[in-house]
């Protein structure tokens, strides 16, 4: 009987937004330069699916102007049922979406020997069944699951974090400040300006989603710390995470068209924060932190913290993450590690890392 | 004829002074811990080299106490030479020396398959063709060459500058406080104390070698900076860095017993140093640059910058090393890693994450 050679991977991009988008215009510049890259060979959003052919920009465009559906569970399932001979072992799924109903996809991908890489924070970051069921498919089938897009936009923290522990390490605790927008809305209030102000500068420049509630409410952050510990190797539940809204009850309830009015909610309690911490000689920082439980229970939390100035965490410029790493090894001084964490060029950047890790193993 | 199953790997340790000794404790707590590990076979210094056996800790004590000879090249060899049949594909040397003799071996043990973790800079910091021999080597057998331990003591400095060049983003800058014991001077320094004082006290409190003039002359980070450099693909040769040494000539000639007299020829220079950075607002840091030529030459330094006070680079306390990269990704923002990276602990757990990673690989 002959050996049958496997077949060189193929690579389905599933959704076509900013981050699917600038994942494309990053292909076609490595493949410029004469990177070898498996054969991207069909794109996918929540309306429809089409294969690439070799002009993967037209492609793209066709897709970008699919005319617009309710992004209802159904519509994404039709979109990709037409790929079903695409997920097979050995090839690629790039998941670029925001989407639950794909998330929920991950672990039976992997299960069939599809590997995954994601941007979507809702495989690892959501509930703790799910992440256990991607680690188990990934254990069984020895496919990959790149996630280092979906903190940090690929800076180098799970990584660091998993290789810390496979060296031994014992992670005691994880802090950061995990969101760009918020990162850059804290680097920019002086408690002077208003803070309702700067959201809608943060808006107008594309560092918040378009529902800068999404950034404001803590949500994006839990999910990130939820990533992080589970990495860390602690099993955190989400509901374990107590998050501290920065919304006023005013503010969370309005309709989405009465959200801009509504920011002035913002302003008074956050201009009293801010003065506070100033009378302490302190800064206002949105911070995730976890204790994993090393001699004691694990706690985990998500809120605005007032931090000395010269605290770690309080460094970086702009819209830059920094985390602090605390260890058996990293014990008097933690491991810091930051950079810019958030927009689509870095995390597009991160997928195509994961995708060529994968390839060239 | 029936396949023959590899043999598990062994491991040879060489160097039986701060460093390997925290190996050798680092192992046995691991090892108490439940991990795999391979077997640790040898010990070896430059005095001679044992067996193992069960019990490593008398192993390394009697390494310990063999009588001192002078650490000539010949007196190496002669330790080494009972170790031949250790050295055999797939087995594990880990180099716990400071000795160019050990280091211009880590080609060959490469070629004959040996995997090499060191914490020894004088691989891939010594001259460009040793780096390069290294590199071949490593190719042509699969080899691994583990170096984590050489710059930052582990901190995720190489693997993140090897990961990014992977994934196609071009390296453009690295800077750094590479120097545990400058950057703890320099973090005390105050301009008001003998900077002689420091300096004696970071002797006392083992920060420095115990000849300073080897951490003050520059040389430690020079090869360190070699090592970053290269890592990035930059085919840097030794004396294309320009070191500016911190040692008035007065005390780079003085015989190593009059050295703590000499001292003070340091104080004056950096006194007036200090005094120029304050009063243009900026901070004195010892630093490591190569810019790596992209779109221009290629460009290497090592020495006292007054930079200011919001630069990356003076952040940290104590002997925290932290690097900035800057890169076609990392272009408006620098990447940074920040934390400990000096120490012997820290040195020998660097060494321990890479055995384990080329024997769970």
């Amino acid at each position: 009987v002959p050996a049958t050679a496997t077949p060189p991977a193929q690579l389905l991009l599933l959704g076509t937004g900013t981050v699917g988008s600038a994942f494309v215009a990053r292909w076609q510049q490595l493949a410029r330069q004469g990177w070898r890259l498996p054969r991207l060979a069909a794109l996918a959003n929540s309306r429809s699916a089409l294969a690439c052919g070799d002009d993967i920009a037209e492609a793209l465009q066709t897709a970008r102007q699919w005319s617009p559906v309710a992004c209802r569970e159904e519509a994404v399932a039709a979109g990709f049922a037409g790929l079903n001979e695409l997920l097979q072992a050995n090839n690629i799924v790039v998941d670029a979406t925001a989407s639950d109903a794909v998330a929920a996809c991950h672990a039976d991908w992997l299960a069939r020997g599809v590997h995954v890489v994601t941007a979507n924070k809702l495989g690892n970051g959501a509930d703790l069944l799910r992440a256990q069921a991607i680690a188990r498919a990934r254990r069984e089938t020895g496919a990959c699951y790149g996630d280092a897009a979906t903190v940090g936009a690929g800076l180098p923290l799970l990584r660091t974090i998993r290789a810390l522990v496979a060296g031994g390490d014992r992670i005691h605790a994880i802090e950061g400040v995990l969101s760009g927008s918020l990162a850059w809305l804290f680097d920019r209030f002086d408690g002077e300006r208003r803070f309702s102000g700067c959201v809608r500068t943060a808006c107008a420049a594309g560092y918040t989603e378009p529902d800068p509630r999404l950034d404001l409410s803590g949500e994006d952050v839990r999910r990130k710390l939820l990533i992080l510990a589970r990495a860390a190797g602690l099993a955190l539940e989400t509901h374990e995470v107590q998050v501290e809204s920065l919304l006023p009850s005013a503010l969370s309830v309005a309709d989405i068209t009465e959200v801009d009015a509504a920011l002035i909610a913002l302003d008074a309690p956050l201009r009293q924060r801010y003065r506070n911490a100033l009378r302490d000689g302190a800064r206002l920082r949105f911070i995730g932190h976890v204790e994993t439980g090393i001699g004691a229970g694990h706690r985990a939390s998500v809120g605005l913290r007032a931090l000395p100035a010269d605290h770690p965490l309080c460094g970086g410029r702009g819209t830059d993450n920094r985390v602090a790493i605390h260890s058996d090894r990293y014990r008097t001084q933690p491991l810091v590690i930051q950079g810019p964490g958030a927009g689509a060029e870095v995390t597009a950047a991160a997928l195509i890392d994961d995708v060529l890790r994968i390839t060239s193993a």
